[in-house]
């Protein structure tokens, strides 16, 4: 991708510093997307010579509007649109109402990142450049069906799952199947080493058979604020709203964000058990506690792993996102059984 | 939104069926975004008395290319593009080279759905109609900025979270803690069901301790298997891919995926449980069963709820994805419980 100087500014640059996105995103490049075959015409023309030359050959998708000023070696030098054309006298010169190419796209860019930049700057139609040869286009239709795919990836990434290949209805149950059992089988086998917590603690829970009672609570509340923040980091960064030099100040925002969370949590869940359930007052302590160091670092672990995976080279949301649950939860086990361990008698 | 003979053929009949999409979500009506000042032209005019007006009144933005045939009343009679004018002689009059327009929307249309119609079929600018007249234009930029924040708050939803209203780095803590501190009270308070059903069976958790490590394994597989089922569903109820009289294919094809998964998933755990880690085959036994049941009934509720929330005319990703955990966790310890009941002395 490369952005000419007459569209360099601030945001702009930060978009630019993107490129190039993760490899491990299943969306291919521009040249996999691209139209090869734009109208070229030449800055010696004429205009009415160009309109002459659009009326004979045309364009080949109704999206595009745009013919592209090529030297006899193909060296991209400008582009006119229809509209420029149909504003500009008949006997004027081509290279004279050509606009120079404010951005244009490498054949090996992502898609995504390209379709991005679209989205962000209005553009309807980008070239595609090789060695300053025009060798293809993408329009604001490609543009609009990759925003949708490469979504739905990442949804389907936060989902553990591998991408689906056809829309759900059509796609066989083997195949179905195939995309989704592998992460299972991982998730399931991590979950080895939260079975492997409770058992080292198995004497305290004998001794305290109330305090598992609240392990569903504590593990799902840890789970539910570690992917409030693994969703929001892995959109930002997805977006290219959060980037990777940003990371101290992600990480400030959420721990203050899950002190406030913890704290009104573990105030609510402390009245709750203390006096609406009437249990001892030290047990309601040992969940609030827990309760408080759950959320802070379920929600920096949910913050922290995306933006190390990106900076790994790996999707944020391939590897970071189904993975915050086991880490949470053993986070959370361990805390909670500590702490007990600590107020309770034994 | 109106579509006319010339593009109903069976796809688009399969989107049309979707209007109006329900009232929860946030992003707005096709009103609040559509660009109010097309350029209109009168159908007697000569093609190149349309050129002369184009090149005095000009397009109100660079996305627009088209030119909107109008009577006196306003009534949208037809639409020529640049490229039409372009291509036409100069002589011709409007009303023999326009063409009538293929689709239009009203303003109270949904942005989510305009979007994704534009996605779908290619359409780069669509007129907006009130009464017959028009009032507005939407063009693939607003439609590309449409479909990010709409899956933006897709996937904020199935995160628990309210939509956001900056980007990330701008936003508070305050505006932060308070999108997302509801879902995490409502989630923490549901989750008081687990606790009860725990304290319920507290009596065979004391005799059987060894139960106990297997719990976080089985609601996180659980979890995971649910929230597999319900992303898809979701992501394919809000594309148009799925509606609801594909109810029962849907619970089908997703019954045999999760027999499969289900087994895949108890045959692993019951080697490791009974062989590797040696503990009581019996034990090894519940826990596999339990395991098969609670994968089945995560997979159903991960996509009836969906469907059920948008049958219901709520927005599936606010209502259905948050609740799955609870449910899916209640599900398998109950489950859990009742198989140790029957196969375990207690």
């Amino acid at each position: 991708m490369t952005i000419f100087k007459n569209l360099v500014h601030k945001n702009v640059c930060r978009t630019a510093q993107f490129w190039p996105q993760p490899k491990t995103l299943s969306l291919g490049t521009v040249g996999d997307v691209m139209a090869s075959s734009p109208l070229t015409i030449a800055p010696s023309m004429k205009v009415y010579e160009a309109v002459e030359r659009v009326r004979q050959v045309g364009f080949s998708s109704p999206q595009m509007n745009t013919c592209y000023v090529v030297d006899e070696n193909g060296l991209l030098l400008g582009l006119v649109t229809v509209r420029d054309l149909i504003l500009a006298r008949g006997g004027q010169l081509i290279q004279s109402v050509m606009n120079a190419p404010s951005v244009t796209l490498a054949p090996g860019d992502s898609q995504k990142a390209a379709a991005q930049f679209m989205e962000q700057f209005d553009l309807l139609e980008l070239p595609v450049v090789e060695d300053e040869r025009l060798v293809g286009v993408i329009t604001a239709d490609d543009a609009m069906s990759i925003l949708k795919d490469e979504a739905t990836e990442d949804m389907e990434h936060m989902a553990a799952m591998a991408p689906s290949e056809k829309p759900y209805l059509q796609a066989s149950v083997w195949s179905i199947y195939r995309s989704r059992i592998v992460w299972l089988l991982v998730l399931m086998l991590s979950a080895t080493i939260t079975g492997a917590i409770i058992s080292h603690f198995e004497a305290a829970l004998a001794a305290q058979v109330a305090l598992t009672a609240f392990i569903p609570m504590l593990m799902d509340t840890g789970g539910n604020c570690g992917s409030q923040s693994s969703v929001t980091v892995i959109r930002g960064l997805s977006l290219g709203e959060i980037r990777f030099s940003d990371w101290f100040q992600v990480v400030w925002k959420e721990f203050q964000v899950s002190l406030l969370c913890g704290f009104t949590l573990a105030a609510v869940t402390y009245l709750r058990v203390a006096i609406f359930n009437h249990q001892d007052p030290v047990v309601a302590l040992v969940v609030a506690i827990s309760l408080v160091v759950t959320i802070v670092s379920s929600k920096l672990i949910g913050c922290l792993l995306p933006i190390a995976a990106r900076k790994a080279g790996m999707d944020p949301a391939v590897m970071a996102s189904p993975l915050i649950t086991t880490v949470v939860d053993a986070t959370a086990l361990i805390t909670y059984f500590q702490v007990a361990c600590w107020l309770l008698p034994m």
